[in-house]
């Protein structure tokens, strides 16, 4: 080929043979066109059609001769955007080639080739944005950190001085032998340090700090996490079933050594048939007035206690739940102290102990089944905070429901549904932590001729990553004011912090889940070896969205909670006060329910905290009004409440949502008020406005079903959300290095070993 | 207590002793309503007073009492419905009580009681609705099952019986050099049995059928998933790479050995550095002139070749991918048989191999890192089916382009991204069936007074498991079409079934992914115990979603192809099939977007197979549409195609849902019209109702946004989804018989020991 009418093919010749796009079916289009080109000669037709030949292809260095000469020619000028200009270029600038564009536009759209695409190929190393894109600090990293940690601080960095030491190495042995009894060394390393017995008083060795000791759950689960359940259950279930349903004379008797790990224990409650539903046990501790004793009883396997962590090797007693049964009668459920094990270890006459054996996760704790066969206890033992047996042998309570006891039992035992998800918020961050640094440091695909880029500047990988990034900061903040309302609880607000406690435990174990699950994901192979710690973190928490309340059955009470709110709210209003409800919601409907307020796409708006605030608040009204109705118009049918509360099910779950999202939302926000300063203050506020529009993306289909907002503006969303985790990017390993996990827990050699 | 007057206010003393939702303020609500009554006489005022007194309570067996007569009075009549009725009851139906209700009605209110809630309580074992549901089986289960396996129920019936023998009881050790031995015998069993050799050509001992390896590897996936990686890594990754690279020469010498498990091989291509980007990888393969060999060298540590199955103890060979380098120019990639130990099994010199260690799961595959260090083979080593060398020692190929050619032997290999899908399915069908099974016979909760209820009677536990079930037959029926598509394929539909598999990879396996993670959940504690299975399905299949491409950068892909295949489509129409193409447009418009549709909530309609079809077909079109037109509109803009790409890569994996969604229903509904029992099709419609209208209500944003549905449709959807959820839970159990599992495979206690 010598001619300019030959060359101008070239592109077309390269492209047939180089790339994977053209088709044997494009080469015939292509041979169709050349065919039927008046202005070619015979000769000239011959010769290209003889180049398009899929029985003789190029030789590879032809095909690279080719390629060199197109190269060429685009670096010869800045002006080659389209296949076209490369064609005119090829030609010479041959004034008759300008009038076969069209021809050539309308081939180009036929073997489906986006022109502008194309050149590209050709282009040496091109500067792309996206492979510009990379790492910027832009605020004070430490400063973030301080106000992470809050007044927690210097009890965090205790324990992160401790969980750094050579003796927390992790255990890699896939025996669980093994790891249980590293696990339990390590439990007493942290019960000598004084960190077990934190919230025990101070009469029996303890700190008297209820915040100290959820910070240290949270801390410490930046390390092992078999080691934060098996210390929650020594000195959290153990140790707080008797600080909170026993009396001065088992404080006395355990406290002390329950706090130094002298005394291991366990809190039995779950059995075979009964785990969401508690309230059906089956165990019996009947009164035998004769001696004044108990008889504990399991009156069938499925009535066994099982996953009782502690229990399988190195539980020595354990709180048992009961049903206690006087003469025959039922006393509903109460607590005792049943020993298992004698100082030797040997388990006592009357107690079975099985091994539940391998679990997904958590295998350093021995979770195990305990049968009881008639044991004997003294009377002393039945934790008779909330109810007693008198010295004529009858019951008494100042609580005389079975059904209310029982549930004041439990609530005096909510600090666990702070303590779980504290830690899953932490096992989040690891994860996150692992994943975003990987990201910022693997490369994968490039320009055409580039080098290749970090994975963490591919929008859909950002897009994975940072709307958990967004709401592990939202949910830190909404479990410190879950903290801070638990700790200065006044009885009034127990309920509403019973709920509270139970919905943020669901949120941020789901959380926790799917953020684990994505970070896995975006580590790709690297994330599926167990020396990078998702395994571990991801098979850990696993369990979390179930124990301590299943996330499902929680979600249905929280809802009951707000339902219930909900009437008392209508109940008590005069009518006075139903005028000014109604014409609050017809403010609101007007103010964002105009046409102008539903189609707003401005940047400004979208962005804004009272656009924000506002959405979740109306959301979570309005949802919760139309459950309410719901259930109403279906009782008012005939159904039975119980039926009824099964048909809104799906609801329910929504209402519970809606109200944890508005109180993290307002949570962060307040956050970001207190934040002084300015640095912080504004990434604080790019990563509350992408939890706050991420949200209302997933969202989207109610605001739009409710005619809250239209088609126009929640497209706008979805845009800014993309555009917000495009601004987060140079941020994001500055963002985790802010939850100042330490490097020995994080461990994770595809973000330590480069 | 004993006037009637009096006797109206038990039940509010009963309800605010007994029950956990009356607060201290409801007490003093409660209190201040009896203060104020002017029909009530002081020391009657009094009297009541003090049996609302939180300091005195009643005694146990007062509110016993209490509960007593109130249940008595409810139990003798019927008409009782609401607190009212039965407070009018319990004054012997006094005239001047009736004139009291608005009072009553406001004190009901103002303590959040909804009062047909509240009768409930004093119900004895009311039946319900939700308590009297169950299971019944309404069509011939075999049948089910025999339309599921088609023509391969032999193959599927031989492979059940073999991994239902004892050898295959499942390994529990937690070792993992235990686990790999045991696998390795497993697969030896099964090559001995002729299973592995399946595709491969009868005249080196195979069976020249690969439809039956597919559905091999998925009935083998009823079994251990380590079993199935490691029998695909050695049949088909190791095996099919020599039989779709390599010519006859290197059949006759290996095929047979690979075959019969007597030559354990690997398939060395993915890096440290070059996972997703394969065509990066930089292991070199130089060719010696002087002696015909080539050096194979790992030119660094992270063109190391890693997470290579069979290579960390048994593997004697592997095909290793490498840059072919002749006289320092680069002919790319090409693959190359190098052996790795002598039959001794000592690792050969020049070469160094790593353990990977342990993994979230797969661990009885011995996945292994490689290094080779300038390592010689003969030139015959060197798979010659793409690309040779001459005597004169130069490249040759019939595909000029390295690229090309690179992606045409890739295109080769694609098999694998239809065994993956397939074995994914079948674990999703395992964890569906114990959670299911489990939950149809696991009770918590009910009415008040009655006995507890199957979890899967609950709406949300429905909600959670039953579209699913629905997924998982559509994805069923569609991988069936695309192992179909693959076994009949033409050269011409190469891409677009490649593209198909692709995609199919990663719907399949996120599936299986949540639903996984839901059957775990809805199994609870028991769901977290390795004995129930959950737990190694679960970490097995998780890195499905990784490996054979990882699944965000194949949705990338798919949604590329369906680009171009748009583009060509525009391309290749003249004038006036742009015309009919607009009017088609137009008119699916007209016909489904006109108010009467896009607010049709007829139950016939929602449930209407045409409905379902446009509304997928409909989104494809549009969402591709948008896309073309989003990056058009980018690149004109001046962006680099690069970058357009990045910017659009969220709506590109809509893209590729969008496609693959459309094409499993249009399977589904094909199946289901070939379906001649008129009982299975009618439970195989319900099924495919429910993933159409699941999927739509997924998807309702966008339905929404776009104006093809408007919110009193998706609504009336979601309640259709709530409906067939509860009208197909009497034949949950039947339908996941119909999967047919072995029990053997299944193995969970939890739904054996019943």
């Amino acid at each position: 080929m010598n001619t300019s009418e030959l060359s101008i093919f070239l592109p077309y010749l390269y492209l047939a043979w180089s790339d994977d796009i053209l088709t044997k079916k494009e080469f015939e289009t292509l041979s169709v066109f050349i065919s039927s080109r008046d202005w070619l000669k015979p000769e000239e037709k011959e010769f290209l059609l003889s180049k398009i030949n899929l029985a003789v292809p190029p030789s590879r260095s032809e095909l690279s001769d080719w390629k060199k000469t197109i190269e060429r020619q685009i670096a010869s000028s800045q002006k080659i955007t389209t296949l076209f200009d490369l064609i005119v270029s090829l030609s010479d600038k041959d004034d008759t080639i300008i009038t076969y564009k069209p021809q050539f536009e309308e081939l180009e759209n036929n073997l489906g080739l986006l022109s502008e695409e194309v050149i590209n190929i050709f282009k040496e190393s091109p500067k792309t944005i996206t492979s510009e894109y990379g790492t910027v600090t832009e605020f004070d990293v430490a400063k973030l950190t301080s106000i992470l940690d809050g007044e927690e601080a210097p009890i965090i960095n205790k324990v992160k001085e401790v969980i750094s030491r050579p003796e927390f190495e992790y255990e890699t042995s896939t025996d669980i032998f093994v790891y249980r009894k590293k696990v339990l060394e390590w439990c007493k390393i942290l019960a000598d340090e004084n960190l077990g017995n934190m919230a025990y008083p101070k009469k029996y060795g303890g700190g008297e700090n209820i915040a100290d000791y959820f910070a240290i759950m949270e801390t410490l689960s930046y390390h092992d996490l078999s080691l934060v359940i098996k210390f929650g259950v020594q000195f959290g279930l153990w140790g707080m079933s008797i600080q909170s349903l026993g009396t001065e004379k088992h404080y006395e008797k355990y406290l002390r050594d329950v706090g130094t790990l002298d005394l291991p224990g366990c809190f039995a409650m779950t059995e075979t048939h009964h785990g969401s539903n508690v309230k059906g046990i089956e165990t019996t501790a009947t009164y035998n007035h004769e001696d004044k004793t108990f008889t504990i009883h399991t009156p069938h396997e499925n009535a066994q206690k099982e996953y009782i962590g502690n229990a399988a090797n190195h539980g020595r007693m354990a709180t048992v739940f009961a049903k206690l049964i006087i003469d025959g009668h039922d006393f509903g459920v109460n607590a005792f102290i049943v020993p298992l094990r004698d100082v030797e270890m040997n388990v006592l006459e009357g107690i079975t102990i099985k091994d539940c054996g391998l679990k997904m996760g958590l295998n350093g704790v021995d979770n195990g089944i305990i049968q009881f066969h008639n044991v004997v206890i003294p009377k002393e033992n039945m934790l008779d905070r909330f109810a007693q047996i008198n010295e004529k042998g009858e019951f008494e309570s100042p609580i005389p429901s079975d059904n209310r006891r029982f549930f004041t039992m439990l609530g005096t035992l909510v600090g666990g549904r702070i303590g779980i998800p504290r830690s899953a918020l932490a096992a989040a961050k690891s994860g996150l932590t692992i994943a975003i640094k990987y990201s910022d440091t693997r490369r994968q695909f490039g320009p055409e001729g580039g080098s290749e880029v970090p994975i963490l500047n591919y929008r859909m990988h950002q897009r994975r990553l940072f709307p958990y990034l967004a709401k592990v900061y939202a949910i830190h903040f909404g479990l410190q004011y879950v903290t801070q309302r638990f700790i200065h609880k006044k009885e009034e607000e127990m309920q509403e912090i019973e709920a509270l406690a139970a919905g943020m435990k669901a949120y941020s174990t789901w959380n926790t889940r799917d953020t684990l699950q994505e970070s896995r994901e975006a580590c790709g192979g690297k994330g599926y070896l167990s020396e990078n710690r998702i395994d571990a973190l991801k098979n850990d928490t696993e369990i979390y969205t179930t124990f301590e309340g299943d996330n499902t059955v929680l979600m249905q009470l929280v809802a009951k909670n707000r339902l219930s709110e909900f009437r008392k709210e209508f109940g008590e209003m005069n009518a006075f006060g139903i005028i000014n409800y109604v014409y609050d919601q017809a403010k609101t409907v007007i103010s964002q329910k105009n046409p102008f307020a539903t189609r707003n796409t401005d940047e400004a708006h979208l962005l804004d905290r009272e656009f924000h605030l506002n959405a979740f608040q109306y959301r979570e009204k309005q949802i919760l009004n139309s459950a309410a109705k719901r259930l109403k118009k279906l009782i008012d049918g005939g159904l039975d409440s119980y039926d009824a509360f099964n048909v809104v099910q799906h609801q329910m779950i929504e209402v519970a949502q809606a109200y944890l999202e508005r109180v993290v939302l307002e949570q962060f926000y307040t956050a970001i008020e207190n934040t002084k300063d300015e640095n912080c203050k504004a990434i604080l506020t790019e990563l509350c406005q992408l939890y706050a529009l991420s949200q209302i993306e997933k969202n989207k289909g109610w605001f739009l079903e409710d005619g809250y907002m239209e088609g126009v503006k929640t497209k706008a969303i979805r845009k800014m959300v993309n555009q917000l985790c495009w601004d987060l990017r140079p941020n994001a390993v500055a963002l985790v290095d802010a939850f100042s996990i330490p490097e020995s827990c994080l461990a994770a050699p595809i973000i330590t070993e480069q």
